[in-house]
């Protein structure tokens, strides 16, 4: 078993933070072995931003990113960009407060608007990353519920602790109420 | 030019963040093409941490880890298992607060109480991470002290960035004072 899971957006989004979140879940919690991964240059700021989880039950030598089995993508850029990096089979999600195009892909497409949710229900836009956590999860079970929960309690601060989980709890929800509805 | 960053010792040291900034610094500040990752197992639970950046002139493709140019250990335990990852000329920075034994070493060996000042200096040992980054910067140059100060200003939460910002500049002035007294 090796799966990659790509969160991409832009910077400021939290992505690094959810990455690294999703993998203590696989990695502390779920008894995998994982590596997290970001790489970008100059052109990062204000642009595109990615971070990667590898989750595998066998030792991860060297994290060489290969195609990805999920994908989330926040804003149109990062789902232009990072698209043909899914696997045919695999599975996006896209924001749709932000994506307005979903270029053509073979696997199963969730779209939802995320951000917006953020806003609306929690009232705070930073938590996007956290609802997109709670998303992925319900829809691919990549790690267990318990982990995930254990690795965001153990990351977010006691400050912001609260809002982070409701904001993954809604993320469980709109994933349950996506399940029958995939565009495939 | 490519240059690898280690940065080991235990969960809970924040060496996760460390990376985060230091990748920053080089590739949204200094210009450079980065990748940061880290990789653990189920055994990471109180166990051995490790956070790696990769710094480059040209874009790195895949972050496979090769040897380190510079490891920073926090811990026996970690400066044990990571020394044979560092380059024969490499740098070698132990707390030593925490190593007592450095293993054999053909490098430059570094060692200064990290920990210790965090709590004596500063009054929380939660900034051993920065100071670390401070100490390195300057015994270094990997990144520019602009670029580092840059990155810990954007990662930092307000509520605790003086205190950070303290750590860093007592780093740099820890490096200073070690300049001249590397054991060989």
């Amino acid at each position: 078993m090796r799966k990659e899971i790509c969160l991409s957006g832009s910077g400021g989004q939290g992505l690094i933070l959810a990455g690294i979140i999703l993998a203590e879940a696989a990695g502390i919690y779920d008894g995998f072995e994982i590596a997290q991964t970001q790489s970008y240059g100059p052109e990062a700021r204000g642009g595109a931003s990615r971070s990667e989880v590898i989750i595998s039950n066998e030792k991860i030598d060297y994290p060489k990113i290969g195609k990805s089995d999920i994908l989330l993508a926040l804003t149109q850029k990062a789902c232009d960009k990072y698209v043909n990096s899914l696997k045919e089979e695999g599975v996006l999600l896209v924001d749709s407060t932000n994506v307005f195009n979903i270029p053509p892909f073979p696997g199963k497409i969730y779209q939802y608007p995320i951000t917006k949710d953020a806003i609306d229900v929690l009232g705070n836009q930073l938590v996007t990353n956290i609802i997109s956590l709670g998303i992925i999860v319900q829809l691919t079970d990549i790690v267990s519920k318990d982990a995930i929960k254990k690795a965001l309690q153990n990351r977010i601060p006691e400050r912001i602790r609260d809002i982070n989980k409701k904001a993954l709890e809604h993320g469980f929800q709109i994933g349950k109420n996506l399940m029958n509805t995939s565009r495939v």
